[in-house]
């Protein structure tokens, strides 16, 4: 079943244009995984018809404001619409702190269990798996401790070609070995080889959200081909030297990681409240990498 | 000129049916005070088309979530706009340890002076006052500490009949005199009055914003005569056993208390996520107090 990324909010820092704040649902037949949570957020998820208790597992990647100031709100609606199973956050340390001053006044009541995850924002690696998952952290370089995520699809247990149990009539240990990627002796003495015989229903799939941060060619390395990479695109490249001053990457930047990483095809998003029309930034994007989108508010992407 | 009330949001705890969270704005000639700032608050000004550089004052009246959780964002806003003026926020004790964790994690940084003014909500009390009003606290009673405010305009300078300047012949001294409430005394040995004279150009205004409580016809004493009542109300009067539970009111025990307190019309808000269709509350409330209206999203109220 195929996989489906909506994007809740994809303005920078304030709310403009109609576009509200950083926000992404990544949905799984089994999941679906809440990446930021920009104020508005929860109203967002109503437009698109996904709902709270579906959510799980949320993936902050830095705490400033505009990725984090709806969660508050998005947890205690979750809280009041009987929510009683545990919901894990992953986030730069600092999120606990929050959360325990909100309860602290009141607040915030939540009649589940939180759990907390803090996210080294220093390092690449695995953090969390489920049956069908695995997430990962890319270290970013932005004012604050910032992380992106991957999440990797985990292989399906290979399947064997019908024909194959037929034609050389196999027995049940035979086959359970060939699906474990191991030979098979017939007893005419022939070996079956597993590759020969086994197959993978599909490509396991991936994802990479890579949120705020300056051009780091460095994080290429954690992504290479990804087939749908996100990347910030908050300024046109004419304005690369305030993106690197604010720690930011232009369009073009965004494009070249996704070149350079091999990637599917490449979404933009967090954009600058200064650009009304943002076709120019997808232009930029395109003569670079020629699949790339724009992240707007409420679109969906499918793969 | 008149005074403008524009509800920005009416839903009680959680966003429903298109209502989004607690907040309004008044707006005077000279001001623009915002009260109350649920998730949503900025967008809710933006579509009302009240500049955040316009809000000077902000009245939080309790820390419930739903009441405060747009403030930070609303806030961030407001720095990222360009604001240097300061900005003072009315509020009980707690905000200050909220501002202090966000800011501690980085998540907002605020360039100009936020004058953060805990209101003691066990009290009846002036908290405030500029040029053109006095705002007072109106202790309520909820289930954590919360206020209300009155907004009570100053009266006018009064202004002297020209006729009457000009029948007797009134110096400025005497003009000065009248207008200060003392009489003037003419050489042919009579004595003006000054309010034989004198008049006001209009009765001043009063506002009261009744938030989060359970029915309280204590307060009406503090509210006696209100031009304009908001009043919280969550319930239908069926739900009045639930309603005290939680210490919230019902649509008719806001008109109970727009009636004992003689105020000039009443506004209900704060509604329930369990009403689609909010005219029974309407109609409930009327039964009692005609001069009754639903505070829905983006309905503005002109006195």
């Amino acid at each position: 079943m195929e996989l489906r990324l909506i994007i809740i909010g994809s303005s920078a820092a304030i709310p403009a244009h109609h576009r509200n704040l950083s926000g992404q649902v990544l949905q799984t037949p089994s999941s679906s995984y809440l990446i930021d949570c920009g104020e508005g957020t929860q109203f967002g998820l109503t437009d698109a018809k996904v709902r709270l208790s579906k959510i799980d597992h949320i993936f902050i990647s830095h705490l400033h404001g505009d990725h984090i100031f709806g969660l508050f709100g998005l947890l205690s609606s979750a809280s009041m619409q009987g929510r009683t199973k545990e919901l894990s956050v992953f986030a730069p340390p600092g999120l606990k702190l929050l959360i325990d001053a909100f309860t602290e006044t009141k607040s915030m009541y939540l009649n589940f269990e939180l759990n907390i995850v803090e996210v080294d924002t220093t390092v690449y690696r695995q953090i969390f798996e489920d049956e069908h998952f695995r997430m990962y952290s890319i270290p970013l370089k932005h004012r604050i401790p910032t992380t992106g995520y991957k999440f990797v699809e985990k292989q399906k247990k290979v399947n064997i070609h019908k024909e194959a149990i037929a034609k050389y009539q196999l027995s049940f240990d035979q086959i359970k070995s060939l699906k474990s990627g191991n030979n098979a002796n017939l007893e005419d003495g022939r070996t079956i080889c597993s590759e020969d015989v086994c197959f993978h229903k599909y490509k396991p799939r991936s994802y990479v959200y890579v949120s705020d941060c300056v051009f780091s060619p460095e994080i290429v390395r954690f992504i290479q081909g990804v087939d749908v990479l996100f990347h910030e695109a908050t300024y046109m490249n004419e304005e690369k030297e305030l993106a690197q001053t604010r720690f930011h990457s232009t369009a073009l930047q965004a494009a070249l990681i996704a070149k350079m990483a091999g990637a599917g095809r490449l979404i933009l998003g967090h954009f600058s409240s200064r650009y009304t029309d943002l076709q120019p930034l997808l232009d930029e994007a395109r003569s670079v990498f020629p699949d790339a989108s724009l992240g707007t508010d409420q679109s969906v992407f499918l793969f």
